[in-house]
């Protein structure tokens, strides 16, 4: 049976993202910097990077794509718990090329802020900390 | 005029989604088994097999396809609501491929996940129920 | 370093999108009845025309796209803020057509309804106001 953990929400930040920085780490800093063990988190905006992977679930192993030019984020949505005893960002993204055309994965770093806006959200409960998963290679929520 | 309802959040979870599990079916059990009639969810993980479909508006009627294999969840949004006394999940799902390429549409059931993080938010007001619209053929809020 | 102000949760409201009318001036119009000066939304649903762009960021200047036809709305995200004393609308959209291809971008007016359902959070606290950035040639919040 399904045991989700329950959370309640204690700051809410609305803000814009630092011009050629990396997303993973800005986020990964803020957090760090604040004091911020869990949280959820949705971003749109433009990056003059991208980094994504893919997981291929045969092999257990990540391939990752990186392409510079000039991409909007149609979407960005994550969160953040813990690994190793520091605030871990997992996210998924979208771009879209000067033709609306779109692709996406894994959010990997090494993806570069144009201009961005993030709303993210720190949530309060039971802390949730990243493991191995053997099943699946993953580190995931235990 | 528009006059949409006003919510209050009640109980907000974070959790791992099953794996092997269909993603429709996983979440409106969930909410039967904690009475929550009323949320909206977001997730990111991969899939095993991805089931999404497109509503033609002029033959009001889905077309649907299935794809097996490997596949990124870039993002699955949806809420729940009531439909004929029952939690009923609407979602839209995006996914993406070994080359990052992506394809979506309204998320339909046989929709396997390999690994998933759900972030669900369930809301206390007015309940929304889902009865057939004439004028689009889908069964909407009223 | 980073200081993105907080924001606290007012009104939430979950309803559906009034058919044939456009997405920004529909949620702008909303915002302006309701008081609402910042706010984040998301939503899903299906367009019967979508119109999108794409930033260049070299050239600082957008380019549109717009076509008309039965998408799905595979995801819509975005916020509100405040422009010239008004409530403003920034989002980005992806949609899915008839082979659950996906295309997407910068949200532009001209986008028309078919069926949807908004989830709109108001948000209390220092009032982003967005004013031209030099840098990027958009109009961001200072």
């Amino acid at each position: 049976m399904i045991n989700w953990p329950i959370y309640e929400t204690k700051r809410q930040f609305l803000g814009r993202m630092p011009k050629d920085q990396d997303i993973l780490h800005t986020i990964e800093n803020f957090c760090k910097t604040e004091n911020i063990e869990m949280a959820t988190f949705s971003l749109i905006g433009a990056v003059s990077k991208v980094s994504y992977g893919y997981y291929d679930q045969r092999l257990k192993e990540y391939t990752s794509f990186s392409k510079e030019g000039s991409y909007e984020i149609v979407n960005c949505t994550g969160n953040v718990s813990q690994l190793n005893g520091s605030p871990f960002v997992h996210a998924h993204i979208m771009v879209a090329d000067h033709l609306g055309r779109t692709t996406g994965g894994h959010l990997f770093s090494d993806t570069l802020i144009f201009a961005g806006e993030i709303e993210l959200k720190e949530l309060i409960g039971d802390i949730q900390k990243r493991e191995n998963d053997i099943e699946t290679g993953l580190k995931l929520w235990t």
